[in-house]
């Protein structure tokens, strides 16, 4: 094997993924695929939902955290683990932790959202806050866990993540060949790009020459202008976005250097079209979607993406929201008559 | 066979059932049932979900409705269908109907919520408003109904009404086999008792010895007084629930007749234990309940019905509420700190 076939050998690959399947089997929840005449009828095409918001912590992030966790060897689980998530990580993280009878300490940024806080608690998990504009995640993760002997679970540039996430594809692939329906796309919610490196990895191997997208808050398309330009680059400097799930600032390298291989673009969406999606979703699906959760279903819905005739695989990612700010997004879409 | 043998044969048995699932096979969504480990902690012990709201117009009634309705002969259809609704009636009759190319007439309540209004003119149906105080509206369907030719299609009282929603029971046992659970109890909220019959049906022929309970707003408990009494009672007078899908004034004669044979009890939930439920599933388990399909949920998690070290499964049977209404429900449980 040359040194340059060797560097291209990609990071994760579906024998890692169907491997991680068998690992979360029967720990996480093998979410169905969701799909409402109402809904297709308002693209005037066929929408398959994939609701993560359904799954265990209430977002697709326990997969990668309870495989990657799980993996961790036995004489290393009484020092626990360390995470640093702005919340969905954190549950996901914490509750693999729990699970596996681990304790797990998860650095979140002082303005997390308090469903997103809470919720971690509630696994058991130790919370320390760190300043989002200020202080150095990653920094204080590696201090934290040396200081505790701990194993540091990254929220997304991690072969062993991003397999985990992977099974999403796979399941994805097993429901559309059950429903005998090859769809014309695949879009996923991107922040650090774990999620659609594992999906669109799956695809690529389950349903050879679907198209997957990526979905990504209008400022933070940092993936979608990598893809572009060839290199990480970073959000736009100042943006601001509510998709709290998705404001990592820039693509991993292990998540990027699979995507450049695997996707076929991406669509930003703005705040308004997220509202209408969570609106959307609301009235139709009767599904609870968080902001990140729903840029997948907003590209769709806003039309960025074509689904007039055809049908397309929307992924959404979580459903983790404030009941405050959800209400809010009701009345943003213009719904709440009050 | 005696006079009294025929007298006693019930109205709607495990076969009818069964025909009614093959019928609606590929019209009605085959809804999973739906487990959060985290809802599961509240009660301390295992709630199971059938979640209607992610039915076909967004509550069970699609199932009776297409089971009635495909049943009307080739040469009758032209003429269409009327039916009398609150709303979930009248979008699952309208969607049937739709489906099948059938018009489809609805009176309406004038009072009845905008959201349930709106979809069913969406799926192309005629309505009619009455006053739901002053006007007999069975009366004015039959008037309709003789003037158009049309056949009536009941909310609740009706063998193939029945049968439709009870193929709700026979997913609910095959779906528990396959997890390999028996449940303690099965809860199901009743307003004529269409849905609890036919559920209740399936679940003795399909599960036999798992009992079965209503689950009823305060005030519009007529049919646990009726188990008790042996006779249909009223709804009490001058009784308000927001519960809007569940005020019939009475049970139908035929469901009442079936609940007697098939029901172990019931329980009657407060409009504040209907508010709790409706927040906690949108916590938890990411769904959008309305107050009517939520009483079922409220009697466990009230503690109404124990479910601590049990295995409670819980029909909730619709997710048609206003946003507005929604966002409230949320304020009253607390959950909105504004």
């Amino acid at each position: 094997m040359t040194s340059s076939a060797t560097s291209s050998a990609p990071a994760v690959t579906l024998a890692d993924i169907q491997a991680a399947a068998q690992r979360i089997k029967g720990h996480a929840v093998r979410t169905p695929l969701i799909e409402s005449p109402a809904l297709n009828r308002v693209v005037g095409g066929r929408i398959l939902v994939k609701p993560e918001m359904l799954q265990r912590t209430g977002s697709f992030k326990f997969r990668g955290a309870f495989n990657t966790v799980s993996q961790i060897p036995e004489r290393l689980r009484p020092a626990g683990v360390v995470a640093f998530s702005s919340g969905n990580h954190a549950q996901g993280v914490a509750a693999a932790a729990a699970q596996l009878g681990m304790p797990s300490t998860i650095l979140m940024p002082a303005d997390a959202p308090a469903i997103k806080v809470e919720s971690t608690r509630a696994w058991g998990a130790e919370i320390v806050f760190f300043d989002r504009e200020k202080d150095d995640r990653e920094a204080l993760a590696r201090k934290l866990a040396a200081d505790k002997g701990a194993y540091v679970v990254p929220p997304f540039d991690h072969p062993h993540v991003i397999a985990g996430q992977g099974t999403i594809g796979l399941e994805i692939a097993e429901d559309v060949k059950a429903l005998g329906v090859k769809p014309d796309a695949v879009v996923v919610p991107c922040g650090g790009g774990g999620l659609i490196a594992g999906t669109s990895t799956a695809i690529a191997g389950a349903l050879p020459g679907v198209p997957v997208y990526a979905a990504e808050p209008a400022g933070f398309d940092d993936t979608i202008r990598s893809l572009k330009s060839g290199q990480r680059e970073k959000a736009q400097p100042g943006a601001k976005s509510w998709c709290d799930a998705l404001l990592a600032p820039m693509p991993g390298e292990i998540t990027l250097a699979i995507n450049r291989r695997t996707l076929a673009g991406g669509f930003a969406v703005t705040d308004d079209e997220v509202a209408r999606a969570i609106a959307l979703a609301f009235l139709h699906l009767k599904l609870v979607v968080e902001p990140g959760g729903a840029v997948a279903l907003a590209a769709v819905l806003s039309g960025k993406i074509e689904a007039r005739n055809r049908t397309i695989v929307v992924v959404c990612s979580g459903g983790n929201i404030d009941p405050g700010v959800f209400a809010s997004a009701l009345k943003r879409a213009e719904l709440v008559n009050n």
